[in-house]
């Protein structure tokens, strides 16, 4: 019934607009496959995904995407159980994987990533936050069917997205 | 007529050959997400997907990638409104993301690309130019099912997917 | 009649558990994609990979994911024909993409991945082998639906995915 639900709710809205920026502007579409994404200047990745989950009412879904940022990394330090952060500016996002999912009942976003900047050089890792720089950030979101978890486990000190 | 029977039989069954190198080796098949694309040394990624694009009229679609590969990226000057391009030959290509959609009537891809040398380090951006090396590039294509614009837009000085 | 058989054996079995680390934990489980699959500390990438398509008899599959990981890189010379390797240990699996195919009648996996150091530097190439560290690894599996072989193939010297 649950499942109805949310497929009658998908089928309803397969559009949406986005909230920050210019608002009338498509941010994302239907596709076989879930979602097409599609970010402009000032929009946060980050952000616009678990918008996408809330609005659209997702269960579980894996993404890939690409474009131009100014993007904040972080180095979890198992010491200090604290990200280290660092921040890149004007550099392109050759690469974006990661996974949605709920944890306690907010939308929980993972996504790694890959940058490069003006002399190819590449860095990257966890994403802390991802804004759109002078240009776009292009998303694709493969749908899963069942409502997934991240759950933070004990001794591992870290969030696991959870298939139970 | 043998001719005309061999290009029937080809658009009956859903694969193609390429028309660069060895013309007897299909580079892509048909599978449920969308193709499923295998490039051979001195195939060129950008012209294969144009290739498929027009020759299988895919309205747009996402796709990943993997390889070795001769390859060229360049970095975008808002200043000049030209790419600073840089090469990088007999390196893995670690990823490749991207879009397929279309531009005045001819197809248009998007690809960002992370490559890595024989010391391991990476490198990377916005892919001018790709041309398979000793080896292969692997390529899956997802499909869209609504025809996409890429579209210049000012002031912002680049090209965006368009989803309206 | 064989597609009908692999179809009734995925559906039978369409979560699995690993035999390796805490078994009562599930690796996988089935997504309208393929298989979402998450990796525990401990767990190499390609055997679970490998277990997966001999598990289920999957016919070919493309992969992404991102993680936590162990990982030693190939890079392959072309004169010795043996791959020289590097390790880098707790590092972020920035991105991984790959396939899924057979090889003489055993599962075959050729998987990319790009990882990122404490100081957010990238490196990576050609996976020789990858163990999840002190975190998970999240892979979506996107299931092809004809066997595929990858065949050695002289004068290149490498193998290559076939797609005849």
């Amino acid at each position: 019934m649950k499942s109805f639900l949310i497929v009658s709710l998908l089928a309803l809205s397969n559009i949406a607009y986005s909230q920050t920026g210019d608002h009338s502007i498509k941010r994302y579409i239907k596709v076989p496959a879930g979602y097409l994404m599609v970010l402009r200047q000032g929009d946060s990745i980050l952000v616009e995904l678990e918008k996408l989950a809330v609005t659209e009412k997702i269960p579980a879904a894996s993404f890939t995407g690409m474009g131009f940022v100014n993007i904040t990394f972080g180095f979890f330090d198992f010491k200090t159980k604290k990200y280290n952060p660092k921040a890149f500016n004007e550099v392109e996002l050759a690469s974006m994987n990661g996974t949605l999912a709920w944890q306690k009942g907010k939308a929980s976003i993972h996504a790694h990533g890959v940058v490069t900047d003006k002399n190819f050089q590449a860095f990257g890792g966890h994403i802390l936050k991802g804004v759109v720089s002078t240009g776009s950030v292009e998303i694709i979101i493969t749908l899963h069917d069942r409502p997934l978890e991240r759950k933070f486990e004990e001794p591992l000190g870290a969030n696991v997205l959870s298939l139970d």
